[in-house]
């Protein structure tokens, strides 16, 4: 899809046209709850081990905590850690534990989706349909998500990743400007500057730097949270299917470029993206020190686990993400 | 140490006198947070990236949801998952989103310890200091781990992993009793059983499956939580401490056998392994499929990435840890 | 309606028939959110100030803590309370206040029908219908109760109190056996019973005490949540309309007889008193001293206190109840 | 005490000066936990039931929902509202109930002094002291205040209160500006203006209305929670003692005159208030209502409930107050 070929004025229409061209439903049977996970098979995931060769270790995730930039859109918050038990509580003496003996414990409240996480097959609908074509009233209740609950991805999600730093390659000081739109061709230019070790093939894990989260920590949080953003144009939707990847991660909130391409339009490339292409979707990423080192050696993809907690039902998930190359 | 040498009326001598042989106080310097995970570098994990072949990945997550084992002991409850938004809600037409787009949120409130974890280095504290000699009660406040909270390691815990089915090799139907006390001898024996790669070496993540989990599941979870099981016995310190492993799992509730091999004691062994050794404990983790697979082509090393959910200040944390072989 | 005219085979014939009868849909008009709770005026409220005579104050509310009976059913726990400071930390001198101040904090996760509570009007449907006849789906969303939210009620709950104790009329040792259905003959027999204080009229707050409570207390919370339990009959539907109640409580977990009088039902009498008659039901409520209070000096009405922590769009609210005498 | 005896540098010495005069430790012998709760005792409410005369009933709780005024200092969020069970469930049909019963479920999580709140005597200590000279660190653990929780209260709290509405009667438009220091002065001068029914006595609840809520509705809440607010000045000290009310209660964040009166400070009144002389402070009431109804008649006392929500060893606890005139 061409950026010429999007209408602002009619989100509806041309999320309709894209659908016919990039629908999985029934690609994999009418049981199928691994959308694109399908694509990162085993074969695939043996051939990745081969990037492991520093050993260096890289954490994608930021930090749980409540200096997040969560605001409290549909209740999301940061997250709220507490204690259980304390070391101030052990030196008063009043755990009664033996031997000397003293322990701490704590718990989390926290959104799914509040920090680095994934979006699970559950999280969005189109017309009432989640992936594979079914009815969003009867998968995804208070109970949670009975179907594609993120534990169905509980032992996939590790093998290639590729990084397509498009912040360093279109922005100014390696960051896009928010609202910019990542297109195809961005992405296919950013390949192509970036050499070989960048070719995005079947089941890979596409990690797309921005570069807004440095802007966003020099200067203060901001709208980070659902705010002004770059991101992926709507038009890549037929490059996300075609390249047959197992998933995509932005270093944003939101993925998608932000205000959406639409006159009236919220997360148009989700709509498609989730319930159609049954892609899964990494948000809040952290790209900065691994965007570092893969430009220091010019080599941009590596080994990456990215295992979601297993919350039953869930319809995101908290990661963290660990790249080794 | 050798079971003879261990005097059940005397806990708190016998872990003094464990604490002066294998302290790893200063070790690395004074303002070390990392402990054992010390061991765990570059070149380690580099070279265990061999141990990719087939691409099979196995979670070693047990779920996380209500069904699980807490009862609440000091608090600790099972997760609590709860939806923000729904699918039900999407089509009753109330969210309010343009272009047909649907969508669904939630959240999760658990004690960082409710299903499969690390014990971070904050966790446990002897007479008053936890790991390195610092002072609890500066260290592990009502604001968390201020120190060695579990995001210092958020981009460590990859590596090579070696199961140790002591289960298989001592069990019955590959299930340890109740009690039973996992000696230096019993974790030897199950290595030189398994065969060469089981072979436990500098930095390795070792994983000691004893079968309870396979019990609970089948049984029911009964006492899984603070009850009898099998697990390491005190006399292992010196193993833990020797070996310079960076880590080490099991797949009961408390990694310790239990009841503790004291007349009147509580998790010895975590108060000599977490504040004086520096090591990461992991408790909850499911060996059930890997163990399967190892036991097939008796192969029982394994590429394995256990990134913690950075929760900053956190003296626990839930991962979901995924073998790849 | 009579015992003999219940057929336990045909629930929703039965409900649908006592629908027809005590329906106050449309009563007080289209936009009431009130429900019985219109009967409890300032004229009734202002008689029945005259009720405070000694002063003294009792609490009808049950403890908030991990204590409780809550077992899990339909995620309903017991509260969980942990703290944001404490004075282990205030000691420990890390808190970083001026001139010797120090601070403890605390918060609470809970069901809103854990403990001590009203059901607002949205807690419960008929055929898929909230109070006066709104579409639940247009009115229960996740985003709360957006037209009978409790905080509704907030400025309305005080007023007369009269305690129906049919455990002591009619049980053993002050105690009905569980499965004891409360029929309108027991009601009216105890108000006989109790004299004139117990006269039942417009707007009051009726309190039914089975004698569960302290069984419970004694013998262990078993199955209080959910299980066995002495309960209003569903054949006093009429007169839960025809005596214009504001509200009524009990010291049960679930308000009606149970196991419920039809063959397969759940919590009929609900599927009436809430939706059709806009009834206010209060559960879990602690009546022993009360009781005690009462039955000393034959005095069975009070002035009652019971507003609700009005939190926006909550369909139940935790109460602490305040009878004084 | 005088304004003029204020030393803004020394705030260390003025406290315990202040606490020479007015502390009530041992007053109620050395196992009290009701510390001024002890004036409202039986025949103070018994009096106090006659001021029940309309019978209407005003709510003195803000709302309870995330448009609260919390920003997350000492962990502190605004509540968090979520649904276990809908009404879009219900119609969605998946709910599993027999005979078209339908139902909806929810919790919340919140810090216990997040919205209308009564501070307990374990939330203030002076020098590692708590109420009635009780050390700190062995009463309010992890594990909540083991001698004061706010349970000990729950049958307590009701009886007269009396409304000094400040605000009118010294501000503009009824708002005192942020930073006014409310005197002893400005109270008894209030006391004077507003007539009879606002005499002070033993065991009456305070409620001081400033108009800072009402402010904050207008314009934002701003710095509401922890920001320049009107308030009571340090030096009112002994009229809080003299007077033997049993709990004050305005209609700011946090009761005090902010910025507080010493140079470098934190709540200093607060440090003699709850440790020393034992009182229950009132916060984030909101007196808008009340204030117009008093002033519309005159008459300035009234019946008020305001039992809090008894969570087990709670230094805090949400409190709907209901006055009723």
């Amino acid at each position: 899809m061409r950026l010429d070929d999007l209408d602002p004025s009619d989100p509806e229409g041309t999320i309709a046209a894209a659908v016919e061209r990039v629908s999985n439903w029934g690609r994999w049977g009418q049981d199928d709850v691994l959308g694109t996970m399908n694509f990162l098979d085993d074969a695939t995931r043996a051939a990745a081990g081969g990037l492991i060769r520093s050993g260096r270790a890289i954490s994608l995730a930021q930090a749980f905590d409540m200096d997040g930039p969560q605001r409290g859109w549909r209740r999301r918050t940061n997250p709220i850690h507490t204690m259980l038990d304390t070391g101030t509580d052990a030196v008063a003496g009043i755990q009664g534990f033996p031997h000397g003996l003293g322990g701490a414990d704590d718990m989390v409240t926290m959104p799914l989706q509040c920090s680095t996480q994934w979006d699970g097959l559950g999280h969005i609908f189109d017309h009432g349909r989640t992936w594979n074509g079914r009815p969003a009233d009867q998968v995804v209740t208070s109970l949670g998500d009975s179907r594609t609950g993120i534990e169905t991805v509980r032992d996939v999600i590790a093998g290639r990743a590729v990084l397509l730093d498009v912040g360093r390659a279109f922005g100014v000081d390696g960051e896009l400007p928010d609202g910019f739109a990542i297109t195809e061709e961005h992405l296919e230019r950013t390949i192509a500057a970036q050499g070989p070790s960048s070719a995005v093939g079947r089941g890979d894990i596409v990690l797309v730097r921005t570069g807004q989260l440095r802007r966003a920590r020099r200067d203060g949080w901001g709208e980070y949270a659902g705010g002004p953003a770059p991101g992926l144009s709507f038009t890549t939707v037929d490059w996300l299917h075609r390249t047959e990847i197992s998933a995509i991660a932005t270093d944003t909130w939101g993925f998608e470029v932000r205000p959406n391409e639409f006159h009236e339009a919220f997360q148009p490339l989700h709509q498609v993206a989730i319930p159609h292409i049954g892609l899964f979707l990494g948000e809040m990423w952290d790209f900065e020190e691994l965007g570092e080192a893969c430009a220091a050696d010019a080599r941009f993809d590596c080994w990456l686990t990215a295992a979601p907690i297993p919350v039953t039902g869930a319809v995101g998930a908290p990661v963290n993400p660990l790249a080794v190359r």
